[in-house]
């Protein structure tokens, strides 16, 4: 399971120049930037309810949040991919700060104190 | 660096505890989900406006994007810890939708059509 | 034109119980909370790409923006009457902090510093 | 209360030129156009947050919405004076949409459809 985003984002590099009415990635790809970032504002702001109604007790509810993050993280690596950036890098980059160099992330996030 | 996100889900975990004044992370989850919510937000437009600031022969823009989606997926783990929920049910959510039945992601995705 | 919020905030409270088939405004009640909290994330999300947008010499990039924060704002005003909470008190919260007192907004706004 | 938003953008202009040590309007004008949108996509995600946070018989929830909203319409008038747009034309268009001319608003919305 752990490379699901490394086989994720070789399918979506061999898709982005599909025919846009069979894929729904080279759909995206066709209408542009604008288009992709929208849909990541959407998802991240549904994101954000789903996560308020997760309830302890209730699976769907978790289940529902499961399925934002996925289409958040989705369109994120297709944005990554329209601007021909390799997901690697982010993962390079969330490694560096979080790595096994055993600092402790605070350091490498003060601009966020 | 196929499992850097697994490794930083261990991380995120074992710091979930740690005392809020020495861990971003204990802050976090000490601060409640509405906190951790809002980062999200605000990594989520800090990212749309970073990718509208990307410049193709310029390799500052495409880091600053790269780090904006660091933060982004950063907090969406801790989100996910914050809520008991395994990031590797979006992994196994992601795979599902994208996966090596050949399937074509579209049929998947009708409720975003 | 001043008064175009509390028209506008009349028309709105009159039609959030018309026929969910002619109204929009009906529909997004009729969809509840959540389906209306999505729409002002997605305008927020479409006025921040349309402000990246903007060209100085660009009227229709200018008109653009224009029409994404009417929609923004349009979603508030049906955000608030579905909580049933007045608009006129989100004017008077503004005016509070900025209004004639000849105090400088800075001082009420310490919490943003 | 009606020309709330009239005095509040002549009162947003006049301090946009301000001393950016003494005025949070002219400290935000000097920051930029990015620092500004990330204030509106923060406040959006606030407003979202506390919409979900609102309880009938809870004032204090809704106070903190009201602030909310406040928060996103005062960010999003200092982005239309940042870009030299005067925010009637955003009534305007909410007028023109919504007016006294008796046609339902959804002829004018289809594209949300």
């Amino acid at each position: 399971m752990s490379d699901t985003l490394e086989r994720l984002a070789t399918v979506l590099d061999a898709r982005r120049n599909a025919d846009p009415d069979s894929s729904y990635v080279a759909q995206l790809h066709h209408r542009g930037l604008n288009k992709i970032l929208e849909k990541v504002g959407e998802e991240a702001a549904e994101t954000l309810l789903a996560a308020k109604d997760v309830r302890v007790d209730d699976a769907q509810s978790r289940q529902d949040l499961i399925g934002e993050v996925a289409d958040l993280w989705f369109h994120s690596l297709v944005m990554l991919s329209h601007l021909d950036i390799d997901h690697r890098e982010v993962l390079a980059e969330l490694a560096r700060r979080f790595g096994v160099s055993g600092l402790d992330e605070k350091a490498s996030r003060q601009r966020d104190s």
